[in-house]
């Protein structure tokens, strides 16, 4: 696969355009766990997915963390490039969730190719308006579902992106997903097994009856 | 003040552009209390405010509202024209919350600029990295103030859009705008003014200390 399956609008730039990106493109393999970007005032680039997975998450001052989205192969990375637009003004962190490989465009490369392309804005403005709705999803979730309901809808999404019953995953790790403490996760977890929900062992819940949780999840 | 003053790239649109845009431009006075926009199925268009103020907030299956943001004059309101971009999925709802005059500029007309005018595009993409900015701050206040806080806050900036440190507003309403319950803003307004920061009667909170509003805020 080359970079111009990866993006949608490449055959609506000139030559000279497409010229310039082959040019200044690079490939990147980040190692799980790796920070790639880290706040605004770290400008990395556009980062494109070929493999692997990626975590934007925000931390309170006192080191709190809350995953605001993930992304996936083939999805676009546009934070990580926020010196392109003035007004982004919040500091999001991007982690590597898995061994990732990645097509980077430096910032002012990209800039100067929106800025004279109608088609390469609209499409950033897509991808933007995509993780706005991620985030309003969020909101969401945040004000108007108790906790049960979103460990619940956590461990169900986990277990389709990872394709397993068995999640290899810690109560801190989920607590720093939904942006609570590791007690109130455990807590919640002992009950959800007390219910035959789940079953727990060392840094493994696996799921033990999804239909029950699927229906807890949209109670 | 015509239109040219309200919108940052009308110089860089070409003639027929120009006149593309004025001949499909209207203006419309909207009371306040009037909803403008509801949910991602109307599409009213583009709106810039002349004068007024508009607030956009969800709303939960309960009917408990949280304020997302709020739009003062010279301001453009982006998700009004919510069909004009694919990505958009969530459900916003527009109310003026003053009497507030603006013009419109219908999606199709606006989404067709927005396609051959990259200055236009980009601009939206400005706009909305803005609105974005501020559904982060949201996120983060949620996340890691507590409320009494929050309500300080609330209040400090009621009081500098007003211009008056006597608010003629209720606690309902104020429970709106944060997203929470009316009794536990009054349970909070109560503790505020037995600390003598702020005195109550029948729909007005009226700021009496506004030092220790500051210092409870930023605490």
């Amino acid at each position: 696969m080359n970079f111009a399956d990866y993006f949608p609008v490449w055959n609506k730039l000139t030559p000279p355009q497409q010229h310039k990106i082959s040019s200044c493109l690079f490939d990147r393999t980040i190692k799980k766990g790796t920070i790639i970007h880290h706040g605004s005032m770290d400008c990395t680039g556009l980062l494109f997915l070929k493999t692997g997975r990626l975590r934007a998450y925000i931390l309170s001052a006192e080191g709190r963390e809350i995953t605001i989205y993930r992304l996936f192969d083939r999805d676009m990375c546009l934070f990580s490039a926020s010196c392109m637009l003035n007004s982004i003004q919040f500091e999001i962190i991007i982690q590597a969730e898995k061994d990732t490989d990645l097509w980077i465009i430096p910032p002012e490369a990209y800039k100067q190719l929106m800025e004279e392309s109608a088609p390469v804005a609209n499409y950033t403005n897509e991808v933007m308006a995509t993780r706005f709705s991620e985030v309003m999803w969020l909101i969401e979730q945040i004000m108007w579902r108790s906790l049960d309901k979103r460990i619940a809808g956590f461990l169900l999404d986990e277990a389709a992106i990872e394709a397993a019953d068995k999640l290899k995953i810690t109560h801190e790790t989920i607590a720093n997903h939904l942006g609570t403490h590791r007690e109130v996760v455990t807590r919640m977890l002992r009950y959800f097994q007390n219910e035959g929900m789940v079953s727990l062992s060392r840094g493994i819940v696996e799921i033990t009856d999804k239909e029950r949780l699927e229906i807890l999840q949209h109670d």
